[in-house]
This record gives C-alpha cells, sequence and structure tokens, in this order.
C-alpha cells in the first residue's frame, strides 16, 4: 500500500503533465485510425513508448498464426496494415506484480462528417469535452496509460513489476488484436483497459457475436402488385423482426444469466448494416442484413448461433418457395467475461479510485465488450476495465470528460505503483 | 384494308423468316445491354437497320437537349454510353400514314446470376419458351418489328408511308431515350411498341416516380439498448410502413380514377434498393432507401410528390429530435397515359391481331409504364402498346412464348400494311 505522501506525489505528478496529456491524446485523435487505416496512428504509439524508454515490439498480425485459436474471431477484412505495438517496461528490481494496461487504437467510422459540429477527426476542447472520434473510445485511455506511467516516474519512483503497454488493433471488430499479444506470448498477473465506463469498474460483459444473413426474393417486375414476387427487402425485415422477438425472450430471461438479472436490457441485437436490391423498379432479388447480437457470459457463442440459425430459418419458412437466407459470421465471435478470482486488483484499484476521486468505485454490467473478454477468458488474466467518462461513443460529436480523464489517469498512477510496488529511481540508475 | 390473299402473303413472310428471326433475337439477348452498357446492342441494331436499307440516325444523347422539356425525368447515370438508334424507311410513293415503331435495348439487372437455369445473357429455347434477360422486356418485340417489316417487303409490298424504327435506351429508369427521339423531331401519326403485354392492347398505363429517401438516425454505440441512439434503418422502415399505408388510401380510391377502377391493385410502391449503416456494432447513422411509384394518370407528378413527401415528413416526427429526411427525385418522373382518340389506329390492330391470332384483340390496364407515356402524353401520338407473352420479366429466367413472338410479328406486320398501305415493290424499283 502506497503510502500518503507517495500518493501525493503521483497524484502531483499527473497534474503537471495533464495539459501535455490532452495535447497528446488530441494527437491521437488526429490519426483517422479507422479499421485497416490503424498503422500511421500505431507508429505513433511506438515512437511515444520508445521515448519512454520502453522496448518496443511492433509486428503485423498473421491471421494463420491466430486462426487455430478458441478466441478467434473470423475475419471479412484484409490485415495488411494491422499492426500491434506493445511497449514492455522491464524493472532492473522485481520487486512486484506484472500488470498489462491495454487500449485499442482502431476506431469506428464517424456517420456522415457534416452531422458533427466541427470535423471528425479534428479535436477540440470546449466546456470541458474533448471532443472528435475515438476521444473517449479510446485514444484518452490509451494515452492516459501511458501518462499515469510518466507521473509514476516523474515521482522519482519505478514499478517494481513488468509492464506491457498494448496498443492493438481490431478491438471494434473481432478482438483479434489483443488475440495476438495472448499468441505472441504476452501475459501478466492482471491487465486493465481504461475503456470510457464512466470512472467504473466493469463486473461483467456480454458475449458478442456479428453475423451477416443473406436473404434472397424472388425478384419480379415492380409492377407485379401483390401477384407476383418476393420482395428479399421485405422478407428480410420479416426476419429481422422475429429476432428482434428473440431478443426481448433473451431479455425477459435474464433472472437466469446473473449477475445480468441486475441489468435493465443486457441483450441488444443490433442491425447494423443492410443493403438490397439492385434496380427501384424490380422486386429485389437479395437483401443483406449484417446484425450485432450480444451473448449472455454463461452463453457458448455455439449456442447462441444455433438459437439464431433457427430462428432463421423458421421465419424464413413464411416464403416456402424461395431459397433459404444463409448466415454467415464475419467478425465478433466470443463468449462474455465477469471478472471473478481478481480480489486482489479490485482492492487496489477500489483504493486508487478513492484516493484518486475522493468516491467510492461503483461498478457497471456492460451489455457492450471489451477486450477483457480476450484476456480474461483465453489469457486467464484478472482484467479490469476502469476508465473514464464518455459521451455519444460511435455517435456523432463523441466527447470525453477532461477532468474525467484527469482523475482516472491519477487512478491507473496509483493503481501502477500499488498493484506493481515501487522503487526508488535512484537505487537502479538510469532505468528508464 | 388488306384483302385476304395479301394478309396471307404476308403471314406466310412471317413464318418463312420466323427461325432467323428467333436466331436475330438470341442475338440481341446475348448483349448484356444494361444500363450503361448499351452502346454495343445499339451499333448492332443500327447494322441491322442498315442492311435493310433504312436510314440510319445514331446518335449520343446529351442531357442539355432534353432537360428543359416537360417530359424529363432527372438523371442519375452518365450518359457518356447513352445511344440511341432510329432507322427511317421512306417510301417512294406516299400514300398512307406513318408509324413509329419503338423498343427499347436496355434491360434491368438480372439479380443472382447463379438462380438462373443457365446464364442470364445465354439464350435458349426450350419447351416453347425463349430464355434470357430481356428475351422478352423487350429485345423479341425490338427484333419483331424488324422481321415484320421484312415480312412486308418480302410478300412484294412496300410501304406507304414513313416507318421510323427507334431503339432506345433509358426505357427502365426515365423514358429519356424515347423523349430524346421527340426532341430531334421524330414523330408519325402512330406509334407502336411491342412490349410484353400478352398480346393484349394496353389501354391505359400509370405514372412513374422514382424517389431516394435519405432517412437520417442517431448513431450510437450498439451496446446503447434502448436508451440511446435511433436506428436509421429501422427509422426508415417505419417511414417505408407508413408510405405502404398510402399505397393502400390510394389502391382504394381507384373508383375515383377511371380507368383503373377496374384494376385490382393499380398503384404499386416498390422498395426497389435499400443501404444503410457502415458499422455492424454501431446504431445506424444513415439509411437510404429508393422507391418506385405509380401514379394515377389523371394526377399529376406534382400532386404525386406533394403526398408522398407530406407522408413521409408526418412519419419523421416519431423522431422529432433526428434531422429530418431528405428526398430527391432521379429517376422515372412522368405521368401516366391513357390511350384515347386513336380509334383508326386501335381499329386496325384489332383487325390484324384477329387476322393474325383468330381471336378478338383483349385489352389491359397496366399498373407498369412503357414509353407510350412518352410518345403519347409529350408527343401527342396515338401510341399502342402491343406485344407478345412474357413470363417473369425483371426476374429470374426470364422467357417469351416463341409462338406468341410469332402471332404478334404477323399482327404488326398486318398493321404495318393496313395502316401505313403497301404499294406493289415492282412501283419504284428497287426502293429498299
Amino acid at each position: 500500500m502506497l503510502d500518503a505522501q507517495t500518493a501525493d506525489r503521483i497524484i502531483a505528478a499527473v497534474d503537471e503533465r495533464f495539459e501535455q496529456q490532452i495535447d497528446f491524446t488530441k494527437t491521437l485523435v488526429r490519426f483517422a485510425s479507422l479499421r485497416g487505416n490503424e498503422a500511421e496512428a500505431q507508429l505513433f504509439m511506438a515512437e511515444a513508448m520508445s521515448e519512454r524508454g520502453l522496448v518496443v515490439d511492433r509486428w503485423k498480425i498473421e491471421i494463420e498464426s491466430i486462426s487455430d485459436h478458441p478466441g478467434f474471431s473470423p475475419v471479412a477484412v484484409a490485415y495488411d496494415e494491422a499492426y500491434n505495438v506493445v511497449g514492455s517496461y522491464r524493472p532492473v528490481k522485481h520487486s512486484g506484480r506484472s500488470l498489462i494496461l491495454n487500449g485499442h487504437i482502431d476506431v469506428v467510422p464517424t456517420g456522415p462528417a457534416a452531422r458533427w459540429s466541427r470535423p471528425p477527426f479534428e479535436p477540440y476542447v470546449k466546456a470541458g469535452q474533448l471532443y472528435g472520434r475515438g476521444a473517449g473510445d479510446m485514444k484518452a485511455g490509451l494515452a492516459g496509460s501511458l501518462f499515469a506511467f510518466d507521473a509514476v516516474c516523474a515521482a522519482g519512483l519505478r514499478p517494481g513489476g513488468q509492464i506491457f503497454f498494448q496498443s492493438v488493433v481490431e478491438e471494434e471488430c473481432t478482438g483479434n488484436g489483443a488475440l495476438a499479444c495472448l499468441q505472441r506470448g504476452y501475459t501478466a498477473d492482471a491487465a486493465l483497459i481504461p475503456e470510457p465506463v464512466h470512472e467504473s469498474l466493469v463486473r461483467a460483459q456480454m458475449g458478442l457475436l456479428w453475423f451477416k444473413m443473406t436473404v434472397p426474393g424472388d425478384p419480379a417486375h415492380a409492377s407485379g402488385a401483390y401477384t407476383s414476387g418476393v420482395n428479399a427487402i421485405e422478407r428480410a425485415w420479416r426476419i429481422w423482426v422475429r429476432l428482434k422477438e428473440m431478443e426481448a425472450e433473451w431479455n425477459a430471461d435474464k433472472s437466469s444469466h446473473p449477475p445480468y438479472d441486475a441489468h435493465a436490457h443486457p441483450v441488444r441485437f443490433n442491425l447494423g448494416k443492410i443493403s438490397g436490391g439492385e434496380w427501384v423498379s424490380s422486386v429485389p432479388a437479395e437483401c443483406v442484413m449484417e446484425i450485432r447480437v450480444g451473448v449472455y457470459p454463461d452463453w457458448t457463442i455455439a449456442h447462441a448461433k444455433q438459437q439464431i440459425e433457427a430462428r432463421i430459418a423458421e421465419a424464413a419458412l413464411l416464403n416456402p418457395g424461395t431459397p433459404a437466407p444463409v448466415v454467415t459470421y464475419h467478425g465478433f465471435h466470443n463468449p462474455g467475461y465477469v471478472l471473478k478470482g481478481a480480489e486482489e486488483p479490485e482492492r487496489i484499484l477500489r483504493r486508487s479510485h478513492q484516493t484518486a476521486s475522493g468516491a467510492p468505485l461503483l461498478e457497471l454490467l456492460s451489455s457492450a465488450s471489451t477486450d477483457a473478454r480476450i484476456l480474461g477468458v483465453f489469457g486467464r488474466i484478472p482484467s479490469l476495465v476502469y476508465g473514464p467518462t464518455c459521451t455519444a461513443a460511435h455517435g456523432i460529436d463523441e466527447s470525453v470528460d477532461v477532468e474525467s480523464v484527469r482523475r482516472t489517469t491519477k487512478t491507473i498512477a496509483l493503481f501502477i505503483a500499488d498493484w506493481c510496488g515501487v522503487y526508488h529511481a535512484s537505487d537502479d540508475g538510469d532505468v528508464i
């Protein structure tokens, strides 16, 4: 446990660097690190780690190196530019526990840029909020981890355990970036992921499944009235309605799936993409829906898939003469994660949060998912998710609360020092 | 009126050339003359006209030459390859009435080619049906006009009036191809369009409107459950449901719109295309629907647009905080057409059909539309639509009934001779 004076020094060191931290975060936001376009931002992260004396490991993810792993999610995009970056801190004096500080560099698309108050990749601070795509999800956290480490060092201390700063790709569609870190051998006694979760600790997160449903119709001339043709778009919609009913059924059963009995609406099906038809005056021959499904952590993905496929097949029978829909999986394909057996890191996080923010640490059950799912389930690393308050993640005018970033950075700095232990920098000369 | 012997000679001449006619039609089907890709097929048509001694006019449609015309439909595609072809027959002895034989070269997309029994642009005859995209709609008719003319000539006769063989583009999306013929100065005492209408005469056809509806949502993280975000796809669907209600209301009011009081379901709204969303785990920010609407012939397009826009605006209020949908027009934009004041060509068509097929000519009210709308409404040319029996126009395994093609070609040949009048080929030497 840190003494009060040490904690104060660390906290003060966060404050001293905070303006610089926000500038660094803004620089990160300026990289439009959409899926497939993360490489430049990852070079910047590698440079930032290198400047801190970390040993930098930057590698391109090879699908074949992870595709046999049970945590692998099927991939529908190219990995030509999918670089992970890990910066390793290795103490001269190994006195404490090791830690992974994981974050993702990828951001989701912006929607129509014209609807943003300012261009989504031109960050700015207004009324205490830092705006920009990825500002909250999760570049503030990614930057915060490095600056928390900086603060510990600036306080004249060095962590006593190894720390692996992971900047990964693919968090927003598969988790294969975090998986590739596991496969490369990175592990630790605990992990912390500063996702934007309102300064709370995530107790549980849902499993995630993406699927693509290709629904055939029976094309015909648009003038055929109701006498001919099966509109593939309308048919897909009828199936979607049945899937929404299943979402309601799954939610109604939440009492069988603690801890989600305490959540208002744990299961969320999202119709995220649609395309169909090729000629306005033809009854459409095909419609493709892409759907995101939340899965209870006590279910296997296989179980969820079975239910989904059965419901689609049943709904498709409304048009018995038309070919059956085809379901494929092209993204998230992982079970959920409930944080258990992590009493010690939890205790330290709780204490760090109380010291940094003056308030008790709240917990939350998430209807979303994070890479803690990968590190926790497949790496068996107790994985804490804790980070700042964000507004409109995946939305228009996404922003992160600047003072919340400050508080959570302090918490993470204290957590590093408390979990890994610290020794005086003067004891080992010039490690960093 | 043709004497029986002349009619018999013409009919026999159709039979003599019929195998060649089907071969020619197959050749036409082999051109995948989808929108934007008609130029090669049009060169073939120009060649076929030239071989018949017709004066060939082939020109690229310039949008600016027709865009001020009240019959112009807005265009969303390039006209770089949009060539019309008109072959003119000019008699040495002007003894009769002039005629336009109009048909379109463009075909609609095929849908998934794998669902066709054979590739859609590899025509074949099986069990009396000629299969292939465009076989019925309307390459059989386009070929039939030329072979009908051939039969008249082969019978030792020459038509006494000018005939303009028009092979136009853009029938399937705007009608601007036929409009460009009008604008270029082509007119006649009557027009006949051998669209595949089951060997009937089209008494009336609907107006047509295409519109594109861009529906904004409020993007959010997919995990937001029902607490945040407005899914643009679901919002668009709610509007579509209201538009379908309007379709039902318009149909319910058909008694106010004779002759459509006699039609089962005159108004057809078709949701022909949809696209929306950009990330499976984001609540979609935008959805675009492209819709085809049938409009009563006694309505102006402006009136239809007003009703559509009002219904969309009303339905959009279900999400008052989200930006309003935007409606644009990008295709068909024409009123309907009721065949009137065409007693004389109708009488001749009726007689020709009776002679060729031994059955009385039936009439139909179409929930579709053809270029007769352009020639009839804007060119004030009495425009008859009459052609063979087609199955699955715009569908999978489109086909045309071969014997129906034979019968309607005979009818058209007799119609040419009867409407334009004929003189003996020997009277003018070698005109053709």
